[in-house]
């Protein structure tokens, strides 16, 4: 069937899609969401779409694209394709076999995810596989193929070095900043850790939101080759056009409206991304403790063993240490704040916990790969400066400013004890979410900055922390929520 | 935050969904999927949509609305609406934790249902509940609440009689067209069978593409009453604009790109199109066998069990019979070709096993409702030509011309057997391939007409079945399958 091209003037964000009238889905035979084949009749261009079938848009002789199927076809408004109908991939049978509880082949794995990344599948179809790998979950065998399926169809960075050392935390903990920290001590002392980090999806801030205050970090392959050429390292966010992993930021996309953490596909999403830059080592942190992601140290224990045994069958060394993560670690929470207490370690100051857990994080990384006297060299390369010079170097070659300058919110409150006693309890989710509602991490220097951690002995009408905001009525919301709900409890 | 509405002139097909700049989204705080309220100025009407963010083709300042939003606000292009964030429906929980295992109750499960229907979830949520329902199944009783949330959210045909009569067959056998020949001699008997059915899928004919070569099948729910008032039956699609069980059409949707078909889903889907037309009485045909749904009589009656209980819950008597559906019932396979078989059939003649299938069926039906010598009646009706007439009157009544004429194909050829000996078995599904690609269901004409069933004894070059098609084309596609594939084994 001949049809002409109108160009929607949408974006499908992936998914390839072609909306055709009804009168000729029926002439094909078509269904919603069966598949057709365009061809470009002058230049032979072909592509496959997911058919969307219209009632009223789009009129019998016409074909509907979304900008991603023009760019595919190089086609515009006006010019004529032909259509017929299409198998379907055959990637949806095995999503249908593991929704019914089969395991998937690394073959088959490769096929879904390969499909996923050139944009084969619709959302519904990538549902059904993050639905099946929910419910029936996920094999060791399966999560390793799935972990090297998503490195294999995206961008790897390529780098000739020996030894890559690479970190992560599962996260849960205000502030717990320590890559930033980490990073540029390991570097110091020679070794090579191309770090790509997050941004925030519910926290006050990601390890990316907090470094871009100080430089960018959303970098091109080619500039974080060469910004780890010259100094060793890089902190950089890990999404946007980079393509490291881009199967696993479709799938996140579509965790995200329930919410669905499929633990192997967690597994698989995190190690990817450790694969795709090279990693031959990694160390994972999983802190434990009240409104921590995991209550108790047992609880942590079974997720570690997994990572140990992914990274065996990956062919990479992962260590993993269960910490505290019953407090914030550190006093800001919010991009600016937390800078602000990684540049004070790195100065040789700062708040004691978070230097405390950096240098123990950068000792352990040290020695797995044999360095000895690890957690004397890390203490020394933090006192000496040398992490200090090396983060700005870092900084700098990503394209940060000579002398860092940080964002200062506009209006301040401070929230106080109401009576004597000692701190009992810190809630950490209380805590983000008033940062949150103060602005952070869209409203750089909004947040949180906090005056005591647990078992401090404090007065009543002592400050226990101090909201940071830039706008008035974000203060204002902030107050009420910190008012509303115990997020320090005092006894 | 104020937003200036664009006309993205489309439709999303249900879901309310409003497009939002990636700036806008960042400074609201939004991620992909969350919601959005959206307010009309002047008025003040508002719409709650889930927010779709695009990082080109919608400019900060403004909000690109799918014709469902533009209806639901009244609003054109041009005009300003005030935007800000929103909850997010509280089924979306309900949805995850049936996905964890966690049964639904039945407040749950109509809020599901009616937030389906309002366009309140978006594709990837209501795949989630399809996919939590098909992992981990639903209870009878989780069926039952299903059912009647789907019936009461939907349209329903109330009709003042103390006894509604319904059947249904649950498919899988080509031809098996009773339905057309139950119903006119029911109705001749003075019982009252307001029957819905649905088109082809995946088969080369469903009952209403059969019945449409004969009388239009898709009616306004005020046209079926009037139908009905005069001859106490009708025989229409059951799809469309009559909005009977709305949910379970977009369930349908959704379940259609996997075929998934959670089995509580696929009873409460059918006994609630039962219940909207205010069934009583209910038949249901499970056939079984060879190439059918079920291959064993034992695999079939675990199903029939559930729909006797489901009935017993929705306060509705249902009978199951199962029927032997190891080769197709009736001759021909295809629209008009079904037709001329039930024509034939309600004229006194026609294919004698689609007969006696029908002359059961009714009796069964009959004797449910207290019928004395149920068969000795159906057969007079039959016979006597009572149930054709009401066939007839039933057809005018929906709109069908005074003088069935049944279209014709053009082009045809006959399959023959290679050998002497006796018809062993008839493959359902590759004759229902054969018919669909000699262009059945949108050639009305085409399909195939048996010459043989299971047992005949048949000398070699006789012929087997008749394929019949409007295009040549289609017709030598038919052929070459006919070839490769063993549609009728001679042994």
């Amino acid at each position: 069937m001949k049809l002409k091209v109108i160009d929607v003037n949408l974006s499908t964000g992936g998914p390839a899609i072609a909306i055709i009238s009804e009168a000729d889905a029926k002439k094909l035979g078509l269904r919603a969401s069966d598949r057709i084949r365009i061809t470009r009749l002058r230049t032979g261009k072909v592509a496959i779409a997911v058919a969307d079938i219209s009632s009223e848009h789009i009129r019998p002789g016409e074909i509907g694209l979304f900008e991603e199927m023009l760019k595919i076809l190089d086609i515009k408004e006006g010019i004529h394709v032909e259509v017929i109908p299409s198998e379907r991939p055959r990637s949806i049978q095995y999503i249908s076999a593991k929704l019914e509880g089969n395991p998937l082949s690394r073959k088959q794995i490769y096929e879904i995810v390969s499909d996923i990344v050139e944009n084969h599948l619709s959302e519904v179809e990538m549902t059904y596989f993050v639905a099946a790998c929910y419910s029936n979950g996920l094999s060791m065998e399966e999560t390793a193929n799935l972990t090297n399926a998503i490195v294999e169809t995206g961008t790897r960075l390529e780098i000739n070095k020996r030894m890559i050392l690479d970190k992560h935390c599962v996260g849960g903990v205000p502030n717990n900043r320590t890559t930033l920290i980490v990073v540029p001590i390991l570097a110091s002392l020679g070794y090579t850790m191309p770090k790509t980090s997050s941004r925030s999806i519910t926290s006050p801030a990601g390890t990316a939101d907090t470094m871009e205050v100080m430089a960018p970090v959303s970098l091109t392959l080619e500039k974080i080759k060469e910004v780890l050429e010259k100094t060793n390292a890089c902190m950089v966010w890990g999404g946007g056009n980079m393509n490291l992993a881009a199967a696993d930021d479709k799938l996140i996309r579509i965790r995200h409206p329930l919410s669905i953490d499929p633990e192997g596909m967690l597994l698989a999403s995190i190690m990817a991304k450790k694969k795709a830059v090279g990693a031959t080592h990694c160390l994972i942190d999983i802190p434990y403790g009240f409104m921590a992601k995991f209550p108790t140290k047992q609880s942590a224990s079974s997720l570690a063993k997994k990572f140990v045994k992914l990274g065996r069958m990956l062919g990479m060394k992962v260590k993993v240490v269960m910490t505290d993560g019953s407090q914030p670690v550190g006093n800001g929470i919010g991009p600016a704040l937390e800078a602000y207490d990684v540049l004070s370690v790195l100065k040789g100051g700062g708040p004691n916990d978070l230097r405390e857990k950096a240098i123990y994080m950068a000792s352990e990384m040290l020695a797995m790969v044999g360095g000895k006297k690890a957690r004397e060299k890390v203490i020394d390369a933090l006192d000496s400066g040398k992490a200090y010079s090396k983060f700005r170097e870092i900084a700098i070659a990503q394209g940060g400013k000579k002398h860092i300058k940080l964002p200062k919110a506009r209006n301040f409150f401070d929230v106080i004890s109401p009576k004597d006693g000692a701190v009992f309890q810190i809630n950490n989710k209380a805590i983000s979410r008033i940062a949150r509602i103060a602005g952070a991490p869209q409203d750089k220097a909004a947040g949180i900055y906090l005056r005591v951690h647990c078992n401090d002995r404090i007065r009543k009408g002592s400050v226990l922390f101090t909201i940071h905001a830039q706008s008035r009525a974000k203060l204002e919301n902030a107050i009420l929520v910190a008012k509303e709900c115990e997020s320090i409890t005092v006894k």
